[in-house]
């Protein structure tokens, strides 16, 4: 999740009341593409192979077109790869997600970022002298 | 949260890795400014007193100066107000949530929006002809 400052934004995209893509889905998609397969994107992100799947799921039910295929063979049932339609969906998210970050800053974000304490309040060595 | 058509921008601000301010604590501040106390603030946002009473500390926590400070009398142990600090960081973050999301429409936007299903998935009634 893009993060400038304090500051961290997150997009998350409905169908309807249902969530459809964000940044979970975005970076499971990018594990894919990478890893070759659910199961092994899955555990690159730590989640349980029956989570991720069931985020492919998601995404594939609430888009027009899958954003991720099956690809027969391969070990623990087969492989899974990006449609061209599941590349140009991460390639569109990651690129709001930076223009909306880039486009952050404003006086409004200065004097929220300026009212915060600068150190966590929970460590208490950080209040120390 | 703000939303246009398809998306919805969720604006956290965080102290180390903790979380000082987002939506729900905005939610929190502006139900005390309407309610005069935590709890009538809680139960009209539909948490416990806990809950609302836990994000009141932490936010005073992170935050330089208090957001929110006991006033004195009324029933169930007196109620609550908003510091001028309070006010400013409110309308601070109302005022980036509307900002971004003026910003948010562009191409890569358009290209998601429009590589979604239109209705929802788990609505059958909704695909019928």
């Amino acid at each position: 999740m893009p993060r400038t400052g304090p500051l961290k934004i997150k997009l998350q995209l409905y169908v309807g009341d249902e969530r459809a893509f964000g940044p979970g889905r975005a970076d499971v998609l990018a594990a894919i593409d990478h890893e070759g397969s659910i199961s092994a994107a899955g555990r690159s992100l730590g989640m349980s192979y029956r989570y991720a799947w069931m985020l492919v799921e998601s995404m594939n039910q609430r888009f027009a077109e899958k954003l991720v295929e099956a690809a027969p063979g391969g070990r623990k049932g087969g492989g899974a790869v990006l449609t061209d339609a599941g590349r140009r969906a991460l390639a569109a998210y990651r690129s709001l997600e930076q223009r909306i970050m880039a486009n952050a800053r404003g006086d409004d974000l200065d004097l929220l970022s300026g009212m915060l304490k600068q150190e966590p309040a929970s460590d208490p060595s950080a209040a120390a002298p």
